[in-house]
């Protein structure tokens, strides 16, 4: 984090910054499956199997801990249903709503471009950095 | 991959599909430091030095490794000055400028929110799921 400049001496963050809260953030959004869990509740609430069928590939065990983290940071309300059986959904937080967008654009960003760079020339030749 | 219905059978990309190149390209944009090696250099070009000085935490065989695999995906472009003393700089290339207003976007969401993710009272106690 950094101070700013102003009388009231407001702290922001600073995702370059390697201690601040930020990078956490970033850090956590960026684990292998918070995206995609991220995006599929912006669609509707979903049950764990129902979640664990759209994003394939997820495991149980990873679907759990990503979903407990992003529970845990506030981007994801977990819902418990006291049926015959019981049962859970997930959703999205409205701070987790705040960020659907934006995960959408990246997403759409990605399946635009993933052709384009699945057969982008350097990945054949080997480059010194 | 999905075959979408029209008569062209134009394949379309699928992050939720875990073999489609989507979610390669996605898991690439979600290693460490991809996100804030794009954000860095949508700024301007860098030298590996400033580049390393710029991200903070990040180490010179990250950023280096980092740096190739974007190059290898053509989101990055490597151009060596034969100058005396030679140097090496870093920039975007097109198709990763057009990536960088989501990532500035991604960021900006981080920083916005990240103090209220810290304080998430979610974080104080243990849920099961």
């Amino acid at each position: 984090m950094k101070r700013d400049s102003t009388p009231f001496r407001t702290l922001t963050c600073d995702v370059f910054l390697p201690d601040c809260p930020a990078r956490k953030v970033l850090e956590l959004l960026a684990e292998k499956w918070s995206l995609l869990i991220v995006h599929a509740l912006s669609e509707r609430h979903y049950r764990t199997s129902e979640l664990r069928r759209r994003i394939g590939g997820i495991s149980e065990k990873m679907l759990i801990q990503s979903l407990r983290r992003l529970e845990q940071h506030g981007l994801v309300h977990r819902h418990s249903f006291e049926e015959v059986p019981p049962h859970v959904e997930y959703s999205l937080t409205p701070l987790g709503r705040s960020l659907s967008s934006v995960v959408q654009s990246l997403d759409a960003w990605v399946e635009t471009h993933a052709l384009q760079m699945a057969q982008w020339p350097g990945k054949k030749k080997a480059t010194r950095v």
